[in-house]
């Protein structure tokens, strides 16, 4: 059974194909700049040199022939013809309350997918035009749609609601959702097999790190509660997000430069973050270079992000009971020793003890590393994330007809016997 | 010397008039509904019946008027004389980042205030109005303006700067001030007394639990970061403001409910909270209550206000150093320790042990009291704060011609032998 996932973004479309009986990945690619000029598709096979091609496709459905087309190409492909494709799995931002685990989508769910859409709408538009290109050019299979939010459902009252006037909630859904829910289930299962305890006896801190940036309180398996809310712009720092901010800021900034709220959300969104406290748009790994290297803005950032960082931590640490581990994503391929070091300086006292020199030798993105010391009380792992294999085991599930609550599924790669295997880890990051 | 405090808000003053040579509050008390008809004042003076009388005035200059008339009144008067006040001291709520401690107000300062009162214009236009007011009828004595944010001025930049473009801070002071500065400083002060520690060896985390919330985490007795921002819009669950928030929650409502900024800033300051999520305005002692009782929107609204309180400690934990204290407030006569044992509920394995009795039987704003265990390794009092014994000391001092920067002042009150007294205690709750 081959599986497509997707993962689809306004100019850009993230794609994996496995071979889900023997769990391999066969390909994996981007289509960058869609609808912007100078696009072009990169693909990488293992074993094989990496294939770029530039050529020009002004929408997401032009840009799925493509990958299609890449991937049946009797020179740089890996199957023979489209047919081969058993299920597509979509990455979907945004499920509201209803969906509450991955299912196939209709008619309906499609519908409600697009009600749902003003919610996350920089998200969930190219989710849905993805939707929309791949049962165009695939309609004969099932499409299975994979929710950011659905894992972090479990989350209670207190965490989900805000102090705000109640109708809003009962209305217009204004609640906290959270995000990245595939990232914060896989790491969570990974961090229990690592453990060598089930699932539903481990609470753990899961801070998954890469563009977008969120945190997540495990309690028992179940996310009590997470950083990202409503929409992804809650949380900590992120590359151009500004994450949490005083409320009365947005009044007294429009006012005083003048901006509609429409310009001054793309601003929170797309100019704010790292890239607003250095004022340049840096990948993280210049970014984290040139605080390190002494460039007092970049320092800057890197002292508020790792900041507001460990706050979370300690916020979640007074809410989540015991902990078992903080387990710290790495996938970017990025040193980021440097943001772990800072983020956990000073939780000694809490049992938290980090191995440094463990840590600034981790860098792989392949590796599951324990980073800290023999004698921590808390344990603290760096996994490398793999959030489509969340997205192909969902759609190999439903297209078996085993349409399961992804809460209480035995997913494969918790077993004790799984190998995170280099072909299957990756380029996982997703960067929401 | 006779000093008259004042903390003036759009539609209410209170005052307290102090005689500092032998540390006794003369009389206190509040004008209410200025500018909305059916004003009134009530006066409260040690050993007499409280006085109240209606009457109607339309803005702070005449209710200055009443006050003053009132305290120099034959029968309900302590004074013979205006001339008998030596000196005035104005809680303003906004000093920006120029003004580091309290000094006496002339025009330039008066100017200045003006220019900062854009940064929180619901607290700051009606504080210039009170100055104006008064020193139009006091003309001849000092004028003292101490400043909500001067005690936060000690924060690293990393607890300041907020991920947003870098030039909003330089160019529109866009960054974290803080508020209830005296109030912080007055529990800081007396926590040292009760650890028998000097205040620049302690680490404590600081809870003003009124009508308005803040937190401060406080490290070898300076602030180094607060829970209130730019403006006191930002942090915990407050009466009727929001708090923390997911920014993109507001460009989403203004478009789904078609509101102007305006009129979400009001809802966001004057409809939120508790308010917002309860349906009804309640006074804290019946939400508490109703919440007891079973009604599910108050308990919900006090899980909230208890859930991101106890979150809020996490983070400070995390980032303030080996802690000596937690301190809260009690002030406003309500029994709030359901508040305190739910914010408190799961911490015991940071150190915290709550002597729940000792907890439940203190209700009393007068007393001092250690609420936890006696093998907690961190401590926890409930301290009355006496915000007004701040103003009117840092007045006496400027008055005297010792212009003391605040953060290494010996306050009278933060010495051993200071005995806090029922009639420096009464009622000083300041509801910013």
């Amino acid at each position: 059974m081959k599986i497509l996932t997707l993962n689809c973004w306004s100019h850009s479309i993230k794609y994996h194909l496995f071979s889900w009986d023997d769990r391999a990945l066969l390909a994996m690619g981007t289509v960058e700049r869609v609808g912007l000029g100078s696009s072009f598709i990169s693909q990488q096979i293992p074993g094989r040199e990496l294939f770029c091609m530039g050529t020009e496709y002004n929408d997401h459905q032009s840009a799925l022939a493509l990958i299609i087309a890449t991937l049946t190409d009797p020179q740089q492909g890996v199957i023979a013809d489209r047919g081969e494709i058993s299920a597509v799995s979509h990455r979907v931002a945004h499920g509201g309350s209803q969906f509450r685990h991955s299912l196939r989508i209709d008619d309906q769910v499609l519908d409600s997918i697009r009600n749902l859409q003003h919610l996350a709408p920089f998200h969930s538009v190219p989710n849905i035009a993805g939707i929309e290109a791949a049962m165009f050019h695939l309609p004969a299979i099932p499409h299975v749609a994979v929710f950011d939010t659905a894992f972090h459902l479990s989350m209670p009252g207190c965490a989900y609601i805000y102090p705000l006037p109640y109708e809003w909630y009962e209305k217009h859904g204004v609640r906290r959702y959270g995000f990245h829910g595939p990232s914060h289930l896989y790491l969570s299962r990974r961090a229990a097999v690592l453990l060598d305890k089930p699932v539903y006896t481990c609470n753990l801190i899961t801070v998954h790190l890469d563009r977008g940036v969120s945190l997540c309180a495990i309690r028992n398996g179940f996310s009590m509660d997470t950083s990202m809310g409503m929409t992804p712009l809650e949380g900590t720092v992120m590359e151009t997000r500004c994450g949490d901010i005083d409320p009365g800021i947005q009044f007294y900034i429009m006012q005083k430069m003048n901006l509609s709220a429409c310009e001054l959300e793309q601003i929170l969104n797309n100019k704010s973050g790292i890239f607003g406290i250095t004022g340049r748009h840096m990948e993280r790994q210049h970014f984290l270079k040139a605080a390190l290297d002494g460039d007092s803005r970049c320092r800057l950032a890197l002292d508020i992000e790792t900041y507001r960082i460990r706050k979370y931590i300690g916020s979640y640490l007074a809410i989540v009971g015991p902990l078992d581990a903080i387990v710290i994503t790495t996938g970017s391929g990025v040193p980021e020793w440097p943001v772990r070091e800072m983020m956990l300086d000073g939780l000694d006292c809490f049992g938290i003890q980090l191995d440094r020199e463990r840590n600034r030798t981790t860098g792989s993105k392949r590796e599951e590393v324990e980073i800290s010391a023999t004698d921590s009380r808390i344990r603290v792992f760096v996994i490398p994330t793999n959030e489509e294999l969340v997205l192909a085991e969902d759609a190999a599930a439903i297209h078996s007809g085993d349409c399961h609550d992804h809460l209480h599924y035995d997913y494969s790669f918790a077993c004790g016997d799984f190998v995170p295997s280099v072909s299957l880890g990756i380029g996982t990051g997703l960067p929401l």
